[in-house]
């Protein structure tokens, strides 16, 4: 014991030697009410002074983990040490995955970050639809955090509320507003992120034939949710523009849905945006069958061209309820900050914020006055802009050489950072990764986005973090690959 | 129509013109393919120079919202605008609160900040049992944010691990190490705070009896997580050194559980600390019985005197793992950072992850980084010594007011930011709460701990942001409307 203490530079000698007897207390080394060296022994024993020795006892004993006798020295407190624990080695041991239910266990299959995807280091990588982080303007949000942590920093370190943080709250319904949403009647929660928000509707909402319908295919993280609540999911048809109308209204009528969700806009993983038109009648169709729909708000924003078009919520109309609209500026600005929001009927807030509340509180109030700070600046439309040119020249750039060099496929995307790309019937796309793979280009083939185990022959190409080189070289390595495959 | 126009000086003119014909178009004031002013007649509509009008149309063009047509002018994009909203007035409105399940409708039912106790603005609080912001040391968080993001903020702002984020998790590892932890075998997951800790295991877990055991009284966030899960709870009565064995060795003989839920350490809401022995024996009890622990490290840290005890996941012995050890630093540092963890059997954790990523991909890393520098830099134990040092003298003083004042009461606290006082059987604190909130006191009553609706003669003081001077007037108070319900 003791000659295996060794100084570091980084922290003070007696917080060290604290650590070090401390260590030894709890893992039973010392046993309780053992007799410790005295402080003149240890100083000899650790090569420390005395002086070091004395403070780091006195702080053990200001700690509870040892206690003076006057006369005898210092002793282990008896509690501290784990001295006999209650267990023997013959103890049976729980076996843990037996003790989980299928919300846990349909979790983790589905968990693309255990199960998905692996490549090494220096790969081309598609898989990522996550914003590039050369485009972050870190003095900007540098001084956002200062601002606020100046004008009430010490608010913001204690509670906050689970409906959000108050200014960034009005901000978000100034911005919903803006769009062209009528608030009466509507209310907003600030949740973690799109999935936060996801998964508190899901959690609360009674489910009644226990069917959801969803486009087909559709956005990864939707899927699994809808599984972990035990929902059996109908998946429609994507077109050119959007989800397919005949298909909607034929699952419509031929049985009871529980409640619908749709990407209208920049489509995950399809990249469509879906048309006007066709948005008012999938909410005439949805309406009439008394199904409400979650409206996911992904990347409304990234769009490089054409009109804008009014979300669902909009389009709905104001005397209308049914629409759930879930937004996230994750992934235009920046996903670490877990920030995003759900805009629905006032009722329907009031009891999501209680769920919210009994499960995580509230979403972190840093990250929240930090994201209203960095928009109140007026930061957002600039980098917006900057974003967008970027992002749009690499679209174009992805579009092109996908042209180039890609056998027979069809390609969509009208805006976001990934397109789209479908096979002829043959071409096998988990096949293709693996001949990619061994070439360093990886991509995420489409079949796990659909809802009915098709799309073999499709794959989603991310292209916000791969350079401009990276993107031609990697595509032309899958077009080699895909002909390689085809002969 | 653009008479409302009203320039205000904090942003661009430009952008706010945009803003403005954004919002006429949005909400549908001007109609689809409509044409624009022309940018002279607008700039003598809204007073601005004709420049602000024609980069103001310019953005709109590059969003999307308008058009142009050459030699004619500007049109309103058709899809930007609502135009024939969907729905009309007649449309059946659906009634959310019959869509909702019992998980939302218990927990918007147990949900305090909605129901709890509302007094003036003025009042004298001992509701609360957060940190006293005044503790706060802004300066180190500042630069603790500021060293981090200089190191690696394109990183800290784009996506994490659901696990959490690495250089925390190693603290954090090495953090239980130190309380005497056996490691092997065992895991950690990063969690926003305390509360999504025990979400994600309760919800993970599968029920066999749906019984889960605690103490009574007990935290109410844990009651109201139970319920929202199904459980049925059974309390077992606390005495002055933890929970009683006798009654937990009775309730365990008769019948099955799922799971136990214990608060060793400064116990929600009596204050108390688990004697050593009684841990030793309750452990045993449980592990006989094969049910798992989930252990509530709440306030673990908040010891003023007595010896340093053991958690249970220590003393449970390293063969075991059977203990769910859920801790957080929120209640002795930063609520606003929501920040705590999980450390259990790894196979558990590894399931937990999944769900944590599937329901809010991560927490925070901003938090988690923050947290985990201002740690590295050597300020928690020095943040806790002059933390400690504040509420110690508050909790003497608070003890010695309840001496003098309180009419005859027994006072439990081993330390923390609370006291809990049962008065004798006949006095109703919900009364009490009545007359005190009429003199500007507040408490919280303690029924609200009881998993079986009693403890209508106990109430909870938190004292943590209550000044000296008030603690002393707020008792006083609190004394002579008790005697008044007395007499």
């Amino acid at each position: 014991m003791y000659s295996d203490f060794v100084l570091a530079n980084d922290r003070p000698a007696y917080i060290q030697v604290k650590d070090y007897i401390r260590r030894l207390i709890t893992t039973g080394a010392l046993q309780g009410d053992q007799k410790l060296p005295s402080t003149r022994e240890l100083c000899g024993l650790l090569h420390v002074s005395r002086n070091t020795v004395i403070n780091a006892y006195s702080e053990l004993e200001a700690d509870g983990y040892i206690y003076t006798v006057k006369g005898q020295g210092h002793f282990v407190s008896s509690s501290a040490a784990p001295s006999n624990s209650v267990f023997q080695s013959h103890d049976v041991k729980m076996n843990w995955s037996t003790k989980l239910n299928d919300y846990a266990r349909l979790a983790e299959e589905h968990d693309l970050m255990k199960h998905g995807i692996r490549g090494q280091k220096q790969a081309i990588s598609f898989t990522s639809i996550a914003p590039d982080e050369k485009l972050f303007d870190l003095q900007n949000v540098k001084r956002a955090f200062m601002d606020r942590m100046s004008l009430e920093g010490d608010v913001l370190l204690n509670y906050g509320y689970a409906k959000g943080y108050k200014p960034l709250i009005e901000y978000l319904l100034n911005y919903m507003e803006n769009k062209g949403v009528d608030l009466a009647g509507k209310d907003l929660l600030v949740t973690s992120g799109f999935t936060e928000g996801l998964s508190l509707v899901l959690s609360s909402f009674k489910q009644g034939s226990g069917r959801i319908l969803c486009e087909n295919p559709t956005h990864h993280t939707a899927i699994k949710a809808f599984k972990m609540h035990g929902y059996k999911i109908t998946g429609v048809p994507m077109e050119r523009d959007g989800i397919n109308l005949k298909e909607l209204s034929r699952e419509l009528a031929s049985q009871a849905y529980d409640l619908a969700y749709l990407i209208p806009s920049y489509h995950n993983p399809t990249g469509i945006v879906m048309s006007h038109p066709k948005r008012k009648e999938a909410l005439r169709l949805l309406q009439q069958y008394h199904v409400p729909i979650i409206e996911d708000g992904f990347n409304e924003e990234l769009r490089y061209s054409g009109s804008h078009i009014a979300p669902l919520v909009v389009s709905a109309g104001s005397g209308n309820n049914s629409v759930i609209y879930i937004g996230s500026f994750s992934k235009i600005l920046f996903p670490g900050l877990r920030v995003g929001w759900i805009l629905a009927d006032s009722t329907l807030i009031d009891y999501l914020e209680s769920v919210k509340r009994a499960r995580t509180i509230h979403t972190s109030t840093l990250d929240q006055s930090l994201l209203y700070q960095y928009l109140y600046n007026g930061n957002f439309e600039k980098y917006l802009k900057r974003a967008k040119t970027e992002y749009k020249r690499k679209h174009e750039l992805v579009v092109r050489s996908c042209q180039e060099w890609l056998p027979a496929h069809q390609l969509s995307s009208d805006g976001g950072l990934h397109v789209f790309i479908e096979f002829a019937a043959g071409v096998d796309t988990r096949e293709l990764l693996k001949l990619c793979s061994e070439q360093g280009v990886l991509f995420t083939p489409g079949d796990i986005f659909y809802t009915d185990g098709r799309g073999q022959n499709t794959l989603r190409l991310g292209f916000s973090r791969v350079s401009e080189a990276d993107i031609q070289k990697g595509i032309q390595i899958i077009g080699y690959c895909a002909e390689k495959l085809l002969s």
